[in-house]
């Protein structure tokens, strides 16, 4: 193998810091964006030239992230490696970190953060609540566990759901067929759940260097529709204890894992109490609100804290903000010079080619009236992507199906 | 030459727009980092690959915008081409355009708005008023017309001045002769002020398309200290009248110029009424601020322009924001890993190696309370750049000399 360990991530002394990217999404053009005014070099590993953070970034590799090999070529030079998405597998993982490479996450923590059975047996040991579950890893042992529950039982898969993937509602014996049919065990086991009576989301972010210093972001709601989330309301509208609740059980969690970067948590309110929905390890869809309503964005902490950087202020510039998601409704790029720039919005493009019920991009609204925030923000929406997007009717958020 | 007059500018329909910039400086960053989220493709022509834009835009061409055929083949694909600066000259920015190239703004408004001459005359025609001034273009001119004017006078290039370069204070005969033996009159011709009792600067920036629609921005106040600014103030502290004749002047100075882009205009107030300074035919440092402050950046608006798309929101999304110039002290690169963000600054450095006196990023701090946010945005920039930058003792402008 071609790498010498001692230089990779040894980074180039006495010019710019350089971070390299495992993946090429829109995590990772804005983690780019965010780094230009930072003066922070940021090197990408994609899949295809064509990926959302491949057209904008001039260091581009394109590559197979679960080959040990590629990873050490495309660390060669970088201060630290950080990542789009948690797709990379555990085992490589740990064998690029054991080769030398300053990974932040670390291979431990984007391990554990990206398992939904470690994640809920990392919550109880720091106190947070979990939905009750069990953990299945047969069909037989699946069956009992539905039987046990009753239908609807909700069905995850422990790694790799994202956006509704790889969460299946089950509302009688045909559906845990269809799953059982369709499931492969060998690709890890399945949790079953109750559905929850939940009263609402939240979700927050900590940014956590390694030496444990730590920043709380503003705790927000979201709002999903067919397991994507469609706008995010910072602050929330919550009790003051959940507040506190929801960003001292993300430090907790950050501290558990020994975290270096942006962690994402996200929480059910069912009765009045919080319980850990799922953790991300990266930047996350709920923070995107944080570029155009905090000091300091997501993507900027993230990559300070990457880089072992004194955090930013993670203080609301505005009294509140909405950001909703643009999801394409149908193949066409979203052409931004045929539209009157609705006034209040700003816009934010991943460079995507669309087809109906991909994210594309998103837009923030800054101001003070949360419900006239969100009524823009959904309505830039639509008028962006068109009819398929329309603006939900209730602002009740409804449980991943 | 090997255009071909049909393609040049013609853009790659179907796909992201793209925009060619000539020149790499800062600005051509910033744009390129607002072209971004706007999915918009950017293509720098630069002198060199160090310079400010080169290092973060992935098509970069290296060449002289000074020759023809390099702009020609810089402008293949480009759906438009626009400006970091006014450095190439008005010969062959007339050429380049009458070959087919769809400049942004064009030929004509570039050349007139970067003379301070035509500058003077366009104002007086629309009723802008501009200080007592005489135009010499000989030594024995000069000679005449500080003679007539009296010392302390103040002498400015017609072209190529920015940041206090191109302007000399003459205290008495000895600067006179000083000037005289090292200025060159084929490089053009030389106006001659008195010194103005200047109470205030401010400035303005208007964004305007192709057929007459535009967007004003707030009108802010400007600091210099040695013929650079240091804080611009937004918005600025002065009365409705003023504001309303900043912005009516520069709407109708980008109308007399059928100006495409964003135009930005400065002004002295002497005796309660506004002055022309000058004008400056692109993104402008007293707009900065628009990049945290406003919905719509300068920059993205600029963009929106050049692209004939419809213009951003330009309004403050706060209730106030300064903005401090990063200029170096000495010539080591600012280690932002070294510094402890201060509260509620945002940092935007250029990637431009530092010489002492050189501009090298800005931050801007928004909030409500100017007074405090002037100084905190003051305190940030001395605690990036090190003691060579003071903090200003007072709010008082001075005359660039």
């Amino acid at each position: 193998m071609p790498h010498e360990p001692n230089r990779m991530c040894g980074g180039s002394r006495g010019v710019s810091p350089r971070v390299g990217i495992i993946g090429g999404g829109q995590l990772a053009r804005m983690l780019f964006e965010s780094s230009i005014p930072l003066g922070i070099d940021v090197r990408v590993l994609v899949r295809s030239e064509a990926d959302a953070a491949a057209t904008v970034v001039p260091d581009v590799i394109v590559g197979d992230w679960d080959d040990l090999e590629t990873l050490v070529g495309f660390a060669e030079g970088c201060d630290a490696v950080t990542f789009d998405h948690e797709l990379v597998s555990p085992a490589v993982l740990g064998a690029f970190e054991e080769l030398g490479a300053v990974l932040h996450p670390r291979a431990r923590a984007m391990t554990l953060a990206s398992d939904k059975a470690a994640q809920r047996e990392l919550a109880t040991a720091v106190g947070i609540g979990v939905a009750p579950h069990v953990e299945t890893v047969s069909p037989s042992d699946l069956r009992d566990a539905v039987g046990e529950i009753g239908f609807p039982a909700v069905v995850k898969a422990t790694r790799g759901g994202y956006d509704g993937r790889a969460v299946w509602w089950t509302h009688g014996p045909s559906d845990l067929d269809a799953l059982i049919g369709a499931y492969d065990f060998d690709a890890g086991p399945l949790l079953v759940e109750p559905v929850l009576a939940i009263s609402a989301e939240l979700a927050t972010l900590v940014a956590r260097r390694g030496n444990g210093e730590h920043v709380r972001y503003p705790v927000v709601r979201t709002e999903q529709s067919d397991g994507i989330c469609i706008a995010v309301t910072a602050p929330a509208d919550t009790t003051p204890e959940l507040v506190t609740a929801a960003q001292e059980g993300a430090v907790a969690l950050a501290d558990a894992l020994d975290y270096v970067g942006v962690l994402a948590v996200e929480y059910f309110v069912v009765d009045g109490t919080l319980l850990l929905n799922e953790l991300a390890p990266r930047p996350h869809n709920s923070g995107h609100y944080t570029i155009d309503a905090c000091v300091t964005s997501q993507f900027e902490n993230h990559l300070r804290a990457v880089l072992d950087w004194p955090l930013g202020d993670p203080s609301l510039i505005t009294p509140a903000a909405v950001m909703a998601n643009l999801i394409a409704s149908s193949p066409d790029r979203l052409a931004l010079g045929d539209v009157v720039p609705p006034s209040g919005a700003r816009v934010h493009l991943y460079g995507k080619d669309p087809f109906p019920g991909r994210k594309v991009g998103h837009v923030t609204v800054c101001g003070r009236d949360q419900v006239a925030l969100r009524r823009t923000a959904l309505q830039v929406a639509h008028q962006l992507t068109g009819p398929a997007l329309e603006p939900v009717r209730q602002a009740v958020p409804v449980v991943t199906p």
